[in-house]
């Protein structure tokens, strides 16, 4: 038995997420499927962390053991021939010691939320930005980041539905960018919590658009109370960037 | 009456290209149509270039008259909520003297082409790029382009159904540049003949391969004989970017 460590990219519109579902197409499901029909072998995989309905992956890191002797190139590439015409792509594949876990060996997980800043509606785009038509101030929305970075009580950026033990994590990273017409969020720390990127990408934008102060981020995060959020951002513009494990 | 110039974006996947067609959709005819919803007036636009079925285009010039008075403001926002679900929108509008055509007046034509290189099958570029498997030699292309650079006779380069009087086309850049894992093609001049753009960029992914030297495209091009063509590159790679007007 072999552990596979694999990278990951797909679009997520088609998905109802990562994970396997009774009523609806799954990333998962479809990693799952194509590896058995390679090898014939019942197969569960892992990833480094579940994802909504609709966001994407650029490189999500994922693992599965096969019984069944494989190169890794071979692997790829078998596997990439049998996901489509799913739009699920293995970028990487890798042998990895039997007790790493694509989960619970992650130490790191670092995402992207892209908000197209136009008037336009989306194009090319559609499906893959949050479009805000009124101009974003990308100032006020760094320092209401600011508020948000380090260890605190996340209470207020936290699905009703988390499964975390705790609310308390630590934000290592949460960094507003102005791209072109685009405005980007990169967020990373050990973990998070369910909709906290989103959580926290709502808020940024209702500063962007000055219906909030950078001051009434903290006072949202202080209160530590799910009322207190001012708004869920949409899946569409959210990526799952990297996952980071020890060297 | 009132002649407005649009600047379009749209994702080509869906039509069968700018003009006008029997048989599928195409982007005049969902512009026509929005115009036409929004004032009752029978409407016929123009734009700098005809593209092909699955060409994208970034920011494509065209006109339209129109009696009834409006902003250009509304004008933008009332077709854009026209076009609807249409992958097709209006970025800019804006009046213009009765005389200014956004084909005849066009004095610069610029288009991108976009290679996704990498093994793994595309997934959230699926239908925006071409994939190339094997790793291009980016600086062979770079070479190869520069023989094409100029006031050549390109009939190698041109499609059987070009309509243009003449092949002798001035090419003003052709720039090739490495982009993250995608290799850009920038090409510009004041008019291209029919396929010239995909003809050239799928004779540099042959050299970008090694099948080709760069002096074959030089070869290629004295040619002067659509049979020296290597490859066409497919539609989807392409996007006209940009329609170039006299300040």
């Amino acid at each position: 038995m072999t552990r596979w460590k694999l990278i990951l990219e797909w679009d997520g519109a088609p998905f109802m997420g990562w994970q396997r579902q009774d009523h609806g197409p799954s990333v998962q499901a479809a990693l799952e499927r194509a590896a058995r029909a390679m090898t014939g072998e019942e197969v569960t995989a892992h990833a480094a962390g579940r994802t909504d309905a609709g966001v994407h992956a650029l490189g999500m890191a994922a693992h599965i053991g096969l019984a069944r002797e494989l190169t890794a190139h071979r692997l790829r590439e078998g596997l990439n021939a049998l996901l489509r015409p799913d739009p699920v792509a293995v970028l990487a594949a890798e042998a990895v010691p039997d007790d790493w876990h694509a989960r619970f060996s992650c130490v790191g997980r670092r995402y992207l939320y892209r908000i197209a800043n136009r008037r336009a509606p989306l194009t090319l785009e559609r499906g893959r930005a949050w479009r805000i038509g009124l101009p974003l101030d990308v100032g006020a929305m760094q320092a209401a980041a600011g508020h948000l970075v380090g260890h605190h009580d996340f209470t207020t950026f936290r699905s009703v539905n988390c499964q975390s033990d705790s609310p308390v994590k630590t934000l290592d990273r949460l960094e507003v960018s102005q791209v072109g017409e685009e405005v980007h969020v990169h967020a990373a720390a050990r973990s998070f919590l369910h909709h906290q990127v989103r959580s926290m990408v709502g808020c940024l934008a209702l500063v962007g658009q000055g219906q909030w102060t950078p001051e009434q981020m903290k006072a949202a995060l202080e209160a530590r109370d799910r009322a207190a959020l001012g708004l869920n951002a949409p899946a569409e513009g959210l990526y799952f960037v990297e996952a980071v494990y020890p060297a």
